[in-house]
């Protein structure tokens, strides 16, 4: 399949060139930007035209399968080194979600594999960057399903960030577990934290929310623990960029202190994120590189078409955070519900190649 | 003395009018409003023009001290009930903070005296407003000593909201603070919380901190978490708009997951008010009313000249949230540093308008 609607990125093999939604665009307009090569690819997930842990694994994918389409040499071994030097290029632009490494080790694999004819690596890279995009489908709905059973008929949720479809190929992962429990006839109501510095949440998950007909309000981070004190919300769910081999998550700057003030009213948290999400060549959150990002997104917010802070301002731009394991009530994978110990209550499938590790 | 520069709020006893910083207008422009009856004050409060716990407590005071300069009336009795009247409106237009109820309180125990001339009562209140003013100046001077011996060279502080000269009438609570010590000689780094929705922190005390050649860094209140995670701060401070028999401090919303994220990583929490923020009648923070205020505070965020929410979006907007005294090291008041058991350790002299509670 070729173009489908909504989808967030997509292969498009008539014009072997990549389509994905401009974010940055919305709530205002539906656009879709067109990339043909790598270079666009990572222009779009540095400017966070694409974002989502998630997506931009398949972005990366993508990137790489242009480059390989590209390609117009006859050198098998040359292709192959070109090949992984822009896997590690791409790789590179953001730190701290694991999926895109996943995503880029996975081809680099094949890459390496007794492939003996250019055209054959480059159409197995192309079919399998594809098929990470409909995987990643699949597997979005088989989180809903897990995540959509702890969801209860009445609850209210506080939800951080965007985890939706448009964090995703489609369906989302924390987003795509609500929206799953509201199409099983589940009465739900989302506190949307606005997420700064980018506002992911104010920006995007309501857009999302308004698509899915979910009733929402917008409340500042700063919110989310009055809510929480006054037992406004019954559950706390979010995504992950990367999460370690002790269950710590690394997701949007935040997640942390959400997450804190949840366990202090003891309302569960749930992080929903892909397997793609667990990285346990890592021990702990403490390890995980923590990306730094253009202070201008803090400085550059205005009221009525006015920079609040002074012209002269410095900021710092921490985008993730690291929530201990300790505060999380379980880890929703497509492959089941994680709860602690984590490593011991893992999927055996999803241990296994790290079977070393305990 | 009438006019000093740069006071946030002074009485101009020539022209028997208020002016005050329009803080709306910072960082961009320091000017001042001029404000001639207590419904203009009233209005500023409302549209925060001048805002922060102390400072709408001189306003209030100063808005009673014009409707009693303006009064044309001979009927003694009809100008104190005419008064009270005036001072209830006053005092409900911002419901969370103690100070103006604390001030309106104080000036209408003058309006109930055995004063037999409108005149007298007149002059007895115009006076006693400004007297609550220079108070809190010298307040604000005593508690400042008292907390920049909280604070150590080389500390980096987290400051949430605003709590500076621009909170008060001049110096501020735990701004206050932090300017003392910097005064004092030490070097103090303040990671400000931009401090959504209204933004105080990178509006105002971003600016005031330029003023006092304080280094200083805009961070998201999000991003607070993961400063404090990795020891990047070794104190968090902010002041309190109400102080309850057992502790518990209400403050500026995203206060409580602030101090949860220092108490997460033992890193001390102050809080700095005046010993008019505490109100032993209430019991504990739960029984402190929570101003909700307009949503479009937080709708009406912009980027590049254009609102990031969605069109019909709604919000919910809670301009306060309550820190449990458990999550707080000391309450900094000008009688000195109170640490936990609260009401055990508060000196003396503020227990003893509430003698019979304990």
């Amino acid at each position: 399949m070729c173009v489908r609607p909504m989808r967030t990125i997509e292969w498009d093999c008539r014009h072997r060139n990549v389509r994905l939604i401009d974010q940055k665009a919305l709530p205002g307009r539906l656009t879709y930007i067109t990339c043909s090569n790598y270079r666009q690819i990572i222009q779009a997930i540095q400017t966070m035209t694409i974002r989502g842990a998630p997506a931009i694994g398949i972005a990366a994918a993508f990137g790489l399968s242009l480059e390989a389409s590209a390609w117009k040499g006859q050198d098998l071994q040359a292709f192959r080194n070109h090949l992984t030097q822009v896997a590690n290029e791409i790789q590179s632009t953001r730190p701290t979600a694991v999926n895109m490494a996943w995503a880029m080790d996975h081809l680099k694999n094949i890459i390496r594999e007794e492939i003996k004819d250019i055209n054959e690596l480059r159409q197995r890279l192309i079919v399998r960057a594809d098929e990470m995009a409909e995987e990643d489908v699949s597997i979005n709905l088989q989180m809903a399903e897990f995540g959509a059973s702890l969801i209860r008929d009445g609850d209210t949720i506080i939800h951080h960030c965007n985890t939706g479809s448009l964090a995703t190929v489609d369906w989302g992962t924390a987003l795509g577990a609500i929206r799953k429990a509201h199409e099983q006839g589940k009465k739900v109501h989302v506190l949307v934290d606005e997420t700064r510095p980018r506002l992911q949440g104010s920006r995007l998950t309501a857009w999302e929310l308004e698509q899915y007909g979910i009733p929402y309000d917008i409340i500042t981070d700063n919110a989310a623990g009055y809510f929480l004190s006054i037992h406004k919300a019954q559950k706390v769910m979010f995504g992950a960029d990367r999460i370690t081999r002790n269950g710590d998550v690394a997701n949007k700057v935040g997640s942390y202190m959400l997450a804190l003030a949840a366990k202090d009213n003891n309302i569960p948290v749930y992080s929903v994120a892909p397997s793609s999400s667990i990285d346990l060549k890592i021990a702990n959150g403490k390890q995980i590189p923590i990306e730094e990002r253009d202070p201008q997104e803090v400085l550059g917010i205005e009221i009525d078409g006015k920079r609040v802070s002074p012209k002269d301002a410095t900021a710092l731009n921490p985008a993730f955070d690291v929530t201990p394991f300790r505060l999380i009530t379980a880890i929703v994978t497509e492959k089941g519900i994680v709860k602690p110990p984590f490593l011991r209550n893992l999927p055996i499938t999803l241990k296994k190649p790290f079977k070393g590790v305990t």
